[in-house]
């Protein structure tokens, strides 16, 4: 029997990967706002270099009423527009309803927290490059996988299972124990070169890596970071760190997520990506004092 | 007997203290690159709060050599065009001329020490908030004073000499026996200030104070440069970095004279404001990582 999925935010996420799922025969609703004639008439259209797919008609709604309870909730808004869950949630949640947060950074589980039981609550980190270039229309340059886990607990029954759907899919799934882990490893990356791309000026990865002083504070950066997860309990190897570094000038000129948004002049994921990981990195008594300075100079550059 | 006095640059700088000095009874010689035919034809124009007052005739020479040997050389140039002085300078020179750099930052004593003795060699300090706002004008919110020191030698009868002509011109000066450690205390304010005004977007100093991520990084810059000035052997208190903060917010709107460069798309002193004063803490085993990345990101924002 299909699943009855919410997907909360039709960016390049949401799109993406509801729109496999729906194509894998589950029962998938959209949340869209300000797009919502566009996808409706025109439906979602998947574009990479191995060509292009179309699902319509879609399942669309303006509101989260109209969708109802649901088995499985993905959150694929903006960490900047948390503030919304408050009325799009409650009315998606059953008992049994598994919340499945794919947002960028720390804070995003505790955020739902207040509106969903914990045990409810997992997350996902997605491993793609994607771009919606139209409304409906999502541009893949690397379809990458999802890294799945628990919020505060190891993976159980219901992460395999969520896992499966999305195999069944065609999204490769790994399921961790610890998804906070996961989600710092990924900062090891993201906050390096998120950050720099915006804060020196406007840059690409590449201009980064050959820059010698920003390939530097890359490094050093990805340091920080690890020093902060070693101190609160998680294992993020020097290997690890490097490998990110050396897998990013092969990438080219790619623009990272925050990059598009500052340059499309939208809000960027300043607390959850450097804000909430140097608040616990301070709480854990650890000095991060580039990631300071980084997140001071992001948040008052991404103030209108 | 008037001192032959000649003022290498014409920016706001040397066109105030050339000015004053001139108006005291010096005789002054201006060496001015592109605007010399509007200083030559009306002269220069030093304005304040308290009124404005106009040197006409100015002695304007478009070559050292027509210039020839002087008494006292004032630098003014920017450290960014000290590549200029190797032509400009030796024209100049004779055995007992006295030459003073009041450029910015760190490094350009030994840059001058590539043309001229070390024995001849002065710096000076401007405390000073002047902007040239057109060819020969010069508008000055605060006159300030000069800090004046000899090449790593204490004050001696010619630093004296040199600070009793200013002073005749009304420039309050003070010589210190250190030039080295008034240098690092100056970048106690200079380097977050000048630094974050233009990393940060292009803000004033009372926009930094107020905005607490931002402000807390200005301290913590000025413990690094403290840092570093100790281990180097400079004595620069936590009460002196405290008064430099302090004396900040009442200034009001201020703009750096590196956000101003940086807005007129003029190059920056990068290597002798941040650059430089890095390299010296690197080499004396200081950790400054704000700095280095300040230092990687203006490096980076103002490359072409």
């Amino acid at each position: 029997m299909a699943e009855r999925i919410a997907i909360l935010g039709a960016g390049a996420i949401g799109l993406f990967y509801g729109a496999r799922l729906a194509v894998s025969g589950q029962e998938v609703h959209f949340l869209v706002r300000s797009e919502l004639e566009a996808v409706r008439s025109r439906g979602i259209t998947l574009q990479s270099k191995e060509g292009s797919e179309t699902l319509s008609p879609v399942q669309v709604h303006a509101t989260a009423e109209s969708i109802g309870p649901v088995d499985l909730v993905f959150v694929t808004l903006k960490a900047t527009a948390n503030d919304q869950l408050a009325q799009l949630l409650p009315p998606l949640l059953g008992p049994q309803t598994a919340v499945v947060t794919l947002q960028n950074g720390l804070g995003n589980e505790e955020v739902l927290a207040q509106w969903v039981d914990r045990a409810q609550i997992l997350g996902g980190l997605c491993f793609i490059a994607c771009m919606r270039v139209a409304p409906g229309v999502v541009s893949c340059l690397h379809r990458g996988s999802i890294t799945l886990g628990e919020y505060g607990r190891p993976a159980s029954d219901r992460t395999r299972h969520v896992a499966a759907l999305l195999e069944q899919a065609g999204v490769p799934c790994r399921c961790v124990d610890s998804l906070a882990e996961a989600r710092w490893r990924k900062l090891v990356w993201n906050i390096p070169f998120n950050g720099l791309s915006v804060a020196a000026g406007g840059i690409t990865t590449d201009v980064i890596c050959a820059d010698p002083a920003l390939a530097a504070e890359v490094r050093a950066l990805m340091e920080e970071v690890r020093t902060a997860a070693h101190a609160l309990g998680y294992d993020v190897p020097a290997a690890f760190a490097q490998k990110q570094f050396d897998v990013t000038p092969p990438m080219g000129p790619y623009q990272p997520s925050s990059l598009v948004d500052f340059k499309a002049s939208r809000p960027l994921e300043v607390e959850a990506i450097w804000g909430e990981p140097l608040r616990r990195a301070v709480a854990a008594g650890v000095a991060t004092p580039r990631l300071a300075l980084l997140y001071a100079l992001l948040r008052r550059l991404t103030k209108a």
